[in-house]
């Protein structure tokens, strides 16, 4: 089978103009919602509503019977109508050379009817067209802030512009991802949920993101992978620039069962998949909590030169259950220089036992943070830094946040911040997320987090993973 | 050693009257702190004010320069002064026959002053006083509202009242716990911050704990246990009568050194702590997050009959990972019996798949959740019930969380939910775990809490773990 190059992507997720086919004033219709998410979204480019029943305006556009009518430049083409029209609609969207397609559409292999995907693939094939989907959602982008997704916005946080762009075969793992990038503290580039994946795939994707300048980690997440080695091929070539995580739904025998009988993906044994990912450089996540935990460290931290850990912390028992996770994750804790901890001793009150976990103490305010700081960014001994800011303490305010922002960004070492707690712990999470600097909510989401950026740092400066 | 029995923690944890030694009009003083709180609290019982500076009033209530001035009936006594003076505070105490004692000021054993600690156990082995402490935040309760807690309010989210009770070893692990409760969506019976563990220990407050009707499930944060043959005596007793939950800090070797110099516990091997848990049914918690996590689905679920987990859904992806994680836990999928699923073929509409996981497609609404939610729950070869819900669909809203409520609380088997999401999502999880349902917003987490719930089960219904 030839494939489609993926150089086309690029009209689909940062269009001019697009096309919607089954735009309808109905406001249930899945065209409808198309439409008026782009218009909420602050779309710029032109909107060709498309109805074959179409009496000249749709939602205050004028408006077509069919594509070929348009007779001007359309990027993209969304098809939102019923799978049986599709290979019709498609093949006129071929005629009236779109950039690239989206089929929102589900009705083809997912449910037994290979012969409508066939088509589909043909078409495609015949205009050497790309097509997203069909049975997705499509795309979102947050610059040219098309949007395809037919879910209601009120039901979904949009994240605002950042630079982790994220590709699911499963609109809905995609839709809730997508929800949570907003609270967990990082921005969208690129957003591709591609359901059936018969002619755009996650390799096709893959190659996109890797060569996109907006998209500084990528992140996947698939149900089957047909052209195994192409991916390894892109893999190669990319992950040692780009992160790239990745997980895998149907890792075990029944979940590939149930992915096949909804994204009709192939199976692969467990080992398989994750052998690859591990030779070639992909960071596996194990789940999607922690593929939010590992975007945001990702997309916001240095690489490591190496795996010794500073800890400074404002609650002991914080800090005993990180060193605990350091030490179950494979990293350890830094000792520090002599001269670090003479000046700590210098700075620090005299019930401040100057050793690693350092615990501060609980009236531990943001000048203690700081002098802390400011010595262990600069000790030799020192990887990567986890500041735990427990917010319940006398001590810890916005002060605190604004400090930790200060070293989280100016130095040249990860540093992540672990504060676990309520409404307050969480807007100053917040304020030190927005300012750049992950915070996690459990000492061990901190740790293999940092442990997964120490690994793939090694995997970038050495030879081997 | 002899030990002073654990009856009287009673008086402590919902006492009729309170004595705080280091009262002050000082808003500063952590005396001060400690009235203002329960003042706010709306704690009922009488509050006594002590100072050895008192000139007849703090705070607007009568003071006294000594506790054996108030010649009433004493419940509970709090003791914030420095170290030094506080053998001959708690001397006064125990003269004072005092119901109970917490020693909220540090600088004992934790920084080398054994001696001073020394001190406190004669004392309190010579008047058979119950103390709590030193070094410690002490007790709450939501329902006596007593509050020894010297945190500011305004930083702590307190829980509303509840069925589980919690007891740390390290004050900030247990006011970060305390703070996130409220958000986790579920109640509070007891806490414990019982710091250096110089008089009462985990042993007593478990033994306490074992007998209180208030707690449904008890959750411990321990550092070390200085007392394995007692713990284990009680355990025996008890941990097939109630869940006990329990995290180890300081597992590994590293850990255990930050543990000693940050609550001078003493050190044991993990794998000791390892065996001894899974042999006397302690329920161990693999993460703070973990924690929480296991305390929601304790506290409001049933005990279950066996492994075979039914999975309903409103996205196929979720149920991909979903079904992973069971296998992945040594769970499976239930296999519906005939009758279930002509049922379900009845009911569901067409593009829906019959088979496990149920993809009840993303137009799912309330009612077609309580189709499926009615055949699953009555098939024979069901034991447990995990609902995802993803709220970004367009058929899932308020009558989907009132749906899972009627059911969760209705059904005689265990029941959580799965949804992943912002802010509109996280409004509909609060609304279901307001109604008594658990809600996890990851599959792994979802999945291992459940596993959890069944290891216990079984536990309870044999012999052996």
């Amino acid at each position: 089978m030839t494939r489609v190059g993926t150089h086309n992507l690029h009209k689909i997720i940062s269009p001019k103009s697009i096309a919607i086919i089954g735009a309808s004033d109905n406001p249930d219709k899945v065209g409808h919602v198309i439409i008026k998410n782009n218009i909420d979204s602050g779309y710029g480019g032109k909107i060709y509503p498309i109805n074959i029943n179409s009496s000249g305006t749709i939602m205050g556009y004028k408006s077509y019977k069919s594509i070929l009518e348009v007779k001007k430049q359309i990027d993209l083409a969304v098809i939102a109508i019923p799978a049986e029209f599709v290979p019709d609609a498609l093949e006129q969207c071929g005629r009236a050379k779109v950039g690239g397609v989206v089929i929102i559409s589900g009705g083809f292999a997912e449910i037994g009817r290979i012969d409508l995907q066939e088509k589909v693939v043909e078409i495609s094939e015949k205009y050497n067209l790309p097509v997203i989907g069909p049975n997705c959602l499509g795309v979102t982008d947050t610059r040219s802030r098309v949007d395809t997704l037919f879910l209601p916005t009120f039901k979904i946080d949009r994240p605002s512009i950042g630079g982790v762009s994220f590709a699911a075969q499963s609109g809905a793992v995609g839709s809730s991802v997508l929800d949570l990038i907003d609270s967990e503290g990082f921005g969208l580039a690129r957003f591709f949920s591609y359901g059936n994946a018969a002619v755009v795939d996650e390799v096709d994707i893959l190659d996109f993101l890797a060569k996109d300048k907006e998209t500084k980690v990528a992140v996947f997440y698939i149900e089957g992978v047909k052209r195994g080695r192409e991916l390894i091929k892109i893999a190669r070539r990319c992950t040692k620039k780009k992160p790239i995580v990745i997980i895998k739904g149907g890792i075990t025998e029944q979940g590939s069962k149930a992915a096949s009988s909804h994204t009709a993906s192939l199976a692969g044994s467990s080992e398989a998949y994750r052998a690859v990912f591990k030779q070639f450089g992909f960071i596996e996540a194990k789940d999607l909590k922690d593929l939010l935990n590992l975007s945001k460290i990702f997309t916001t931290q240095p690489l490591c030169t190496g795996k010794r850990v500073a800890i400074i912390t404002n609650g002991g028992g914080a800090g005993v259950l990180v060193t605990d996770a350091i030490y179950n994750n494979g990293l350890e804790l830094a000792e520090l220089t002599e001269r670090s901890n003479s000046e700590l001793k210098k700075v620090m009150p005299k019930i401040v036992n100057v050793r690693m976990p350092l615990d501060m103490a609980g009236d531990a305010d943001y000048s203690r943070f700081s002098s802390a700081l400011d010595i262990v960014s600069k000790d030799e001994n020192v990887d990567a830094i986890i500041a735990i800011a427990l917010f319940q303490t006398p001590g810890a305010d916005s002060k605190v946040a604004s400090t930790l922002i200060d070293y989280g960004t100016k130095i040249k070492k990860p540093l992540i911040v672990l504060s676990i707690g309520g409404s307050y712990t969480k807007a100053h999470k917040s304020m030190i997320e927005n300012g750049g600097v992950p915070v996690y909510d459990s000492p061990a989401d901190a740790v293999s987090s940092l442990a997964a950026l120490i690994r793939y740092s090694r995997y970038v400066n050495e030879e081997n993973y």
